[in-house]
């Protein structure tokens, strides 16, 4: 018998019971045991839930049970969540979350802390919600160097993006339609401005490249400053708008890392992700490009990839999962102005003023565009080289192009 | 130290020995331990092989030898594959493999030999090539029922298809550049006909429903009769061809299995999957669609999956990996028959004749269509329901819409 305790029961957290319940026994007959949920931490009421006798307000219940074998963090944020976390692998209890933000912040001590303690923290359910990316990449693809990572990790600023290019609507009457359709919280911050995505594009970067990589070391741009006309000039060109993640090993052993709106190119399989989905693409030495593609959020979804944790775990309880990874470092993460690529750029200037700018693009045009807008697309050059050739120019959009 | 045997130094195998070199050190950082590449059996000579000390043409001598842990079988077929395959196993000697005709055919008896002398029989590369996809399923989606698998599984008939689409090629004409360009063996039966993906889609639907399921079992069509008028009435609705394997639970708990050419409608992801890429997508009844995408043969990609798996046995060599299944049964798997669905259907009869047998159709035109050709899609039914509406009509295609 693994007796597992849920911490938070939101969504995931309730996600999490409903799949233990509807395909327990399935799971059971996959595991060789009994799977069962011993304890609901919330600090709510749920009088009328059908797991209500199982329902506790005191952590230190669940900490002190040596039964409980599993504890399922669904907290979020970095506070209970940090300091629940940190007791329960103290207390030898192998610990499975979605929080992406813990694991970013702290995954590198928390880690470290399970393996002092002979037990794991898993987190697969922290990318790409019901997507499995994480372990796959770790274990599917440990016979290749991975040389970059690229992925839509937010599925909020997906739909945006997808509501604006599909229905022509503005990004704040598409985040209007976002929250009222659920799929963005009142305050949109954590996902519009890319914070979200940048999370998950450390994590990923620390599975990738084997160091802690922190939000504070990416830079983050989200998707407020991208507007209709730039939409309508990528599709005059085939390209559509997408905010991606992205994460590389440098030649010299460094990770450049950043999370920014991209143009991608209508036959790159990203560029084809539409409404709430997610998708991460991998590039590694051998197996070349491959892609991970499905729900990046929801109830369901997310309890899926934490219930197949909850399951591996049950498997082979004192197994070492070794999805370690070394400290950061401060010199660790390379500012993404190295990179060269392609550009779009919006600007107030005359075609002929870009052209002497730029010897080498190629020209957009979108209908209805006034008098003194320009748009193209340039070669490739890096983003200081950029912004010196665009010097005392008013610019209205700058995004790079994924090569 | 682990030790391996790679036996057949064709295009997988040497890629096997390529990898295991290219990324070594990586490797056996990864692992905590070396893996030596320690044999090679093959009864050719390859005297300016960087590996040539290692050959060996008796497989005894690989058999015998107790300091080998890990055999790589890349000989391909049913014949020395499944003699080899079985001494090692029963030597307790863990078999990896990208053999899916093997797997296909005798993957029961061969799992059950590898439990029986405590050992282990992976097969990650023989579906998908390089693509993570059977480990994913097995354990990132173990939360979940499957329902159904549906895969673009044979690069070959994907090049193809898209060299029909895209270029106007014949079908004859792509086929001869697919194999000027080595996409294509020299006779190309078991790809065009639907063999290789037929063996794919036994794999896929043996883990995803846990029953052996043999190849004869399922119906298979392959794209040799798929026309350049099919791919042009595709496209006038927004539609691709592409060959499926396909499989699914019916409600009494049987299996339907199949693979044939069908339409695949503009917005779902696998419409998007070109050239040699393959791409299988799953739905679980908690996490809903996922897609996995990449190159699904190659000498690098497949050898990546099947050094991921040499990787997965060094980690923890005594693990039980419990990807097993059961024995199959003729009575488990029931024909198509009985799936509803559209139908794509070009004939020569009039429009009226037409509507006349399917009150609910939709008409479809292409330029230079010859009098009496028409072209429709039909409503939903079975295929015994469309072929006795199209009693004594002659059609020239006939093909399942994926819903």
């Amino acid at each position: 018998m693994i007796n597992v305790a849920i911490l938070g029961f939101g969504t995931v957290g309730s996600g999490v019971a409903e799949v233990l319940t509807t395909n327990g026994a399935l799971i059971d007959q996959r595991v060789g045991d009994k799977i069962r949920l011993k304890y609901i931490v919330d600090i709510r009421d749920f009088p009328d839930s059908p797991y209500r006798d199982l329902f506790e307000k005191d952590f230190s219940v669940v900490e002190a049970d040596p039964e409980v074998d599993v504890v399922v963090e669904t907290i979020g944020g970095c506070k209970i969540a940090l300091e629940f976390t940190t007791r329960a692998l103290k207390a030898g209890k192998s610990v499975v979350t979605s929080n992406k933000e813990l694991v970013a912040t702290h995954g590198y001590e928390l880690l470290q802390l399970a393996k002092e303690h002979g037990c794991n923290y898993l987190f697969e359910a922290s990318v790409g919600g019901g997507i499995p990316v994480l372990r796959p990449m770790s274990n599917c693809l440990a016979s290749n160097q991975i040389e970059e990572v690229t992925g839509i990790l937010n599925g909020t600023t997906n739909y945006i993006l997808t509501r604006m290019i599909q229905a022509g609507l503005s990004f704040d009457q598409a985040l209007k339609e976002a929250q009222a359709n659920g799929y963005a919280e009142q305050d949109p911050t954590a996902d519009v401005d890319g914070h979200d995505a940048c999370r998950k594009t450390c994590i990923l970067a620390a599975l990738a490249f084997g160091q802690q990589i922190y939000p504070e070391q990416v830079p983050t741009q989200g998707i407020r400053n991208v507007t209709l006309e730039d939409v309508a000039y990528a599709d005059s060109c085939g390209y559509k708008i997408k905010l991606l993640g992205r994460c590389m090993q440098t030649q010299e052993g460094k990770v450049c890392a950043f999370t920014a709106p991209h143009l991608v190119e209508g036959k790159n399989p990203l560029a084809g992700v539409e409404d709430v989905f997610n998708a991460i693409a991998i590039h590694g030495n051998a197996v070349g490009d491959v892609m991970f593609y499905g729900p990046g959020a929801g109830k369901l979804p997310t309890a899926s990839a934490v219930v197949a944790d909850i399951i591996d775990l049950a498997k082979d309880p004192n197994r070492d999962r070794r999805n370690a990874w070394g400290p950061g470092a401060a010199d660790l993460v390379v500012s993404p102005d190295g990179l060269t690529s392609r550009w779009y750029v919006r600007a107030q200037m005359s075609m002929e003023r870009a052209r002497a700018a730029f010897q080498d693009l190629q020209p957009l045009a979108r209908s209805g565009a006034p008098v003194g807008e320009v748009a193209f697309l340039t070669g490739a050059m890096t983003e200081p080289e950029l912004r010196q050739r665009l010097q005392d120019v008013k610019t209205g959009s700058v995004l790079r192009v994924l090569a």
